[in-house]
């Protein structure tokens, strides 16, 4: 059988692991590897015949069949892809910021040249998810998503929890760990997260959902005070990529942080562990958990993409047709103004006297029920520490009751998982 | 596009799922159902012409591309599914007795002939684990499943933790609720997680298992003072299917129940749903959860492993190849004896005047640690009543141990796991 000739082009920690769990893989040759700089000490034992500082020595060698992107981000990779799919190469791909930033056009590219594009590395790292959807679960019409695709997000918070300490501590030390970016920002703020979801919910969905359309918040202003009385109440916070659709095909698409039940799966997948949560007819509800990145669980998934293509190469129909993606409906993006949600709130009360009975009196003028309310104690200077959790009401309400409370503090307002 | 035609034989709970879920999909036509009883009353309403009760209308028809077997059990649909492939029709089952006892014969078969069996339903009902394995997952060596397999068991476990309650007066409660058959001996003495782990294991590692080979322990001797003691210890009973295969392919595989530390992901899955953890390289661990069984979900998969040969059905060249079984090379089977375990000890000691002593110096004897050892009290009969977790060792040791016990009442043995 001939060998499947593929170029690498990234070899960083998901690199160099492709590139030893391909040392194993008999049917894939790899042909050549591009780099930003071939000098740089590396890992891996890579013949110098095959490294070479110029991407286009892969995307214009007529003899490569799969080009493996590594490198992220949208510059310059988006026309590396591009090229290359005008080229007549498949791609495997781990880039999420692309493909949620520039999915529509490059999948229809794709299918325009007929070429597939595979990006399980992309979401979840190590978790079979996106194949499994495409395939086995294709007969499905799934209507919801609950998932933790951040490990970043998900250790800091692991952590607060465990050790009743702060963001900023939590933060330093997962930056010292290597658990976390010198510029946390892109994990911390929800857009990796957000990336994830916008591409998962979009081929869940078979709709396609756009990033600008999905909300977005991240866990910079989670209080270690907020972890302790969500545990009292019987919750975790977690970061949670949300994403629902109805049969008008409304989708409500969303990364915010979240109080998840002890009772729940997700409230148990702790540290840098992700999991998606997926419901849908006729499957009913499914937890797939596991590694969310690391060289080796990417390297997984990457792998596991360049064999299925390994698998059909050489045929002369359509390649892998379950596993395209030129979704062209989309769906109706849905204002987080209009979504309904439970919510916990925590409010410093400058008076202690009557607070709850106010609280109350502003709730239910606007029809918002609660489920809890728990007030401890009273402070030497007559503020009362309130914490809320209200049944499911409009976001919109919310915030006017918020607005009403004008005199109080309002240090946190956290969504509930149902 | 030529639409699939496919043949269903048996319309039970499974076959009415999977006939409403495929009024949904385009490219797929049911041209014939075959049934024991056509008369019987059925909760789905199919056209009189496409029912019959002879199974060869369907399977000697030659516009079928494709039977469906639904009906469980090794005769006939042994032969069904011969002839059927003789006859040129891929099949998709639901059928775990089968594959497990005749797996090799008709995965050769169906190569011989270019045919596919695709069987998702047959483990772990809706959750996506086969078609991972065979494609997204198939750069892994994976050499560890810890899995639960069996709804029915799951669910009079986690009963009996929930309510304090004994195996029969749950059992007796999971008939009348219809989650345990009246005849229950297939899920609770653990043959049906048998089947299972027997087939998944074959594909996970890439070896043939030998059902013959498979250990296998059911849940009627757990009592209720396990489940009490095993939580205090901060433990779970569980009946878990286990395989292991080490880099000289000796495959340890078995069913048995087991205290699983609540620390662990198995701990919380509870009821009637399944789960899968698999370890391997380059992927780490992964767990799969959700429906293990019910007319939806393992409607989902049959309709996935439908889809998937539809989506290629029609092209010349050799279809799904990544999804075909016939693994040739086999394993090494290890006796249970020579594996090593921890282990839960309940013992009831005629006089509790030295008993420690002597359990520590016999345990010590033989070089087995304890990791922890609990005596409640003293009775008034001055028997003792001691717990006995240990640390690694050999199963043949631990039946010496309760040999040399000769004077004590051994309550309960059952492993723990890592």
């Amino acid at each position: 059988m001939d060998k499947l000739k593929i170029g690498i082009i990234g070899l960083g920690t998901v690199g160099c692991g492709v590139y030893k769990a391909l040392q194993n893989i008999e049917n894939v040759e790899i042909v050549k590897i591009a780099v930003k700089n071939i000098n740089k000490p590396r890992p891996v034992d890579v013949p110098p015949e095959i490294i070479t500082d110029n991407p286009y020595d892969l995307i214009n060698n007529p003899s490569i069949d799969v080009i493996v992107e590594l490198i992220g981000g949208v510059n310059p990779a988006l026309e590396y892809l591009e090229t290359s799919i005008r080229n007549g190469k498949h791609i495997v791909t781990a880039n999420k910021e692309l493909l949620a930033k520039c999915g529509e056009e490059i999948f229809n590219l794709a299918e325009q040249y007929n070429r597939v594009i595979l990006y399980e590395a992309a979401i979840a790292g190590g978790i079979p998810i996106i194949m499994p959807i495409k395939t086995i679960l294709a007969g499905n019409k799934i209507n919801k998503i609950q998932a933790i695709l951040n490990g970043t997000t998900n250790y800091i918070l692991t952590k607060m929890d465990t050790d009743g300490a702060s963001y900023e501590t939590v933060l330093k030390e997962a930056q010292e760990l290597g658990y976390a970016e010198t510029d946390p920002t892109g994990d911390v703020e929800g857009f990796d997260a957000m990336y994830k979801i916008t591409t998962l919910s979009t081929i869940a969905f078979k709709k396609r959902i756009k990033l600008e359309n999905v909300y977005r918040e991240g866990i910079t202003k989670i209080r270690k005070e907020d972890m302790e009385k969500a545990n009292e109440l019987g919750y975790k916070i977690k970061l949670i990529a949300n994403a629902t659709i109805d049969e008008n095909d409304n989708a409500d698409v969303r990364v915010h942080p979240m109080l998840v039940s002890k009772k729940s799966m997700l409230a148990h997948i702790d540290y840098v562990t992700n999991a998606v949560a997926i419901s849908g007819h006729p499957i009913g509800n499914i937890v797939l958990s596991g590694p969310g990145a690391g060289e080796f669980p990417t390297a997984s998934s990457v792998i596991g993409d360049i064999l299925a293509i390994a698998s059909e190469f050489g045929k002369t129909d359509y390649l892998l047709p379950m596993m395209r993606c030129n979704h062209t409906s989309k769906a109706n993006p849905v204002n987080i103004d209009d979504t309904y949600n439970k919510y916990y709130i925590s409010i410093t009360a400058p008076n202690a006297i009557g607070i709850i009975a106010k609280i109350g009196t502003i709730c239910a003028n606007k029809n918002i029920s609660l489920s809890s309310i728990v007030q401890k104690g009273v402070s030497d200077d007559n503020t009362a520490d309130i914490t809320v959790i209200t049944e499911e009401c409009l976001e919109r309400l919310i915030k006017e009751v918020v607005n009403e409370l004008s005199d109080c503090t309002i240090n946190s307002i956290i969504r509930v998982a149902d």
